[in-house]
């Protein structure tokens, strides 16, 4: 196509939008589960297993940032989604929401991440759909992946499994895409070298799915580690302790979140694990996770116990802060 | 939940977007299979036939307009796009992107809408997503909903099916929901007694898409009959003539389309059908359309020919008038 920003007509279905699904979208995302003239695309038979459906929305500002695009987060946060819940994402639909006068190479670069990823993990995009909202009604490109994916027989995690004593892992350091986000937004004049974590945890997820005493996992993406933990605790109705020390935290993320006031267990993260598992079973996970180069920095991080508070965390002098429920937003448009 | 309008923290995976999800989503779209909590939604065994997904983004402006509103339409959409491809749609997923200011009453209309519209056709809402947008970075509310359908055994439709001498068929008026939205934006200070035509199409679809000789169903939605008429073309290399004086247009949306220059065959349709099928066959059609409610007015409008241009249409004085492929957009954000 020869526009170079998009315009309403990309958007109304005429020659136009078929000129952008064929020569951008089409480009990026061909395979041989995806006619783009279809309204419904027809799946090849599934897999033994339960199928599984995840759905996830993205406005990340700014849409470009060190280790990503928005592209290649929808790709990886609904992959996640799956991956965290046993599944091996299999199917993917697109939404996008594109604001008029956007360039379309901006576009090119955020749907070629998305293809990228998505086949990457065996994923085929098999339907789509696009609308252009007028100059000011939109920010950029807003995203909507869902997936499909079939979750093998005998793998069973879930919230209800959680059982007192149960230890919690994370594959790897927390808050880095909170604050590579921010640091991109460059509202604050600083500027780091630190990266997204942004990626597929389908790795980590299939190492360990299967194994005997996993309970649950999940990704910390908004509202962070500490989130996940309040999840623990409001179903289980357990607290959750955590250890100050072990939480891996960058030198950088902690010295940002240290000058700006925010606190790097809210921060999302997008490409981490956090496991909860019987005391026996820990080890296993943590061992199969830092024979990958995705969870080379895997550690457990506390314990799912009887306790007064919610959510604590020891500190490294050995007291007890409160870890409340997050209600503000520390960053918004971060996924 | 207290709030009287939707703030960032509504989107930031805390405790007020756990009360958004809990008070409003859930108490709209609760049904057995939706579970709030978990990243992933576990599909009950799906019944035998092919597994069909499809999605689509809406953005239509007003949020509200005479015959439906945003959360409606977005639930009759995937319906009648599962529908035309001749399946039963099962399970929805559905994305939220909300401008933060949006008044919580309209929300809640919306999201009932969608909930009522979907159970009505037997569709269950599974997973879903709700993002917040900083005030001005959005249009009010943009909704995406996927969907999974199965399609019985037996039932075969598609471009690749049509032949030359197929006769062509649309279940009702053209033209009402482009029309009813347009006014509803009250930009030209006219009122009508029109109505949006957004409906699902699923009675419609079941009572022919097992009949012998049917070889196409598709709903006329953004650019309207002249547009599914040239995705016939372009499909099959065939001409598609269609006479004009048969082809059913309200009084009111003719007028409205003479005295503002708009041509209603290019205007979005959300609750008709238009079918391809052999002449034997077309007759059964209109037989069965017209027994339903939904297609009382349902009527032959042409034929699939050999042909000089791709769309043509007989004009009421036995002229031939060429449709063109559409290129501009008569009327952005419909649906």
């Amino acid at each position: 196509m020869q526009d170079t920003h998009i315009a309403l007509a990309h958007g109304n279905g005429g020659r136009f939008m078929q000129e952008l699904i064929q020569e951008l979208f089409a480009r990026h995302l061909a395979n041989p589960d995806l006619d783009t003239r279809t309204d419904a695309a027809t799946l090849p038979p599934l897999p033994e297993g339960d199928v599984m459906v995840s759905t996830d929305g993205f406005t990340v500002q700014p849409l470009e940032f060190p280790g990503g695009n928005i592209g290649s987060l929808a790709a990886h946060g609904t992959i996640n989604d799956l991956a965290v819940a046993g599944a091996d994402p299999k199917y993917f639909t697109l939404n996008c929401f594109i604001e008029e006068g956007l360039e379309v190479a901006l576009l090119d670069r955020a749907i070629g991440a998305l293809g990228a990823s998505a086949a990457a993990a065996g994923v085929r995009v098999v339907a789509g759909d696009t609308k252009v909202v007028r100059r000011g009604e939109g920010g950029g490109i807003y995203l909507a992946t869902t997936g499909i994916g079939i979750r093998p027989v005998g793998v069973d995690l879930g919230l209800d499994r959680i059982r007192e004593g149960d230890r919690i892992i994370v594959s790897g350091p927390v808050g880095d895409h909170g604050i590579a986000v921010m640091l991109a937004r460059e509202q604050f004049g600083l500027r780091g070298d630190l990266h997204s974590d942004a990626a597929s945890v389908l790795p980590l997820t299939r190492a360990v799915r299967a194994l005997e005493g996993i309970r649950f996992m999940r990704d910390p993406t908004r509202g962070g580690l500490a989130t996940v933990a309040h999840e623990i605790h409001k179903s289980t109705g357990l607290a959750v302790r955590l250890q100050g020390p072990s939480i891996p935290i960058r030198d950088p993320v902690q010295s940002v979140c240290d000058m700006l006031g925010y606190d790097p267990l809210y921060l999302a993260c997008e490409g981490r694990v956090v496991a909860v598992a019987d005391p026996a079973a820990s080890g296993h996970i943590l061992e199969a996770w830092r024979s990958l180069a995705e969870g080379s920095e895997a550690v457990d991080i506390g314990e799912v116990a009887e306790g007064r508070h919610a959510v604590t965390m020891v500190t490294d002098i050995g007291g007890e802060r409160i870890l409340e429920e997050l209600e503000d937003d520390p960053l918004p448009r971060i996924c």
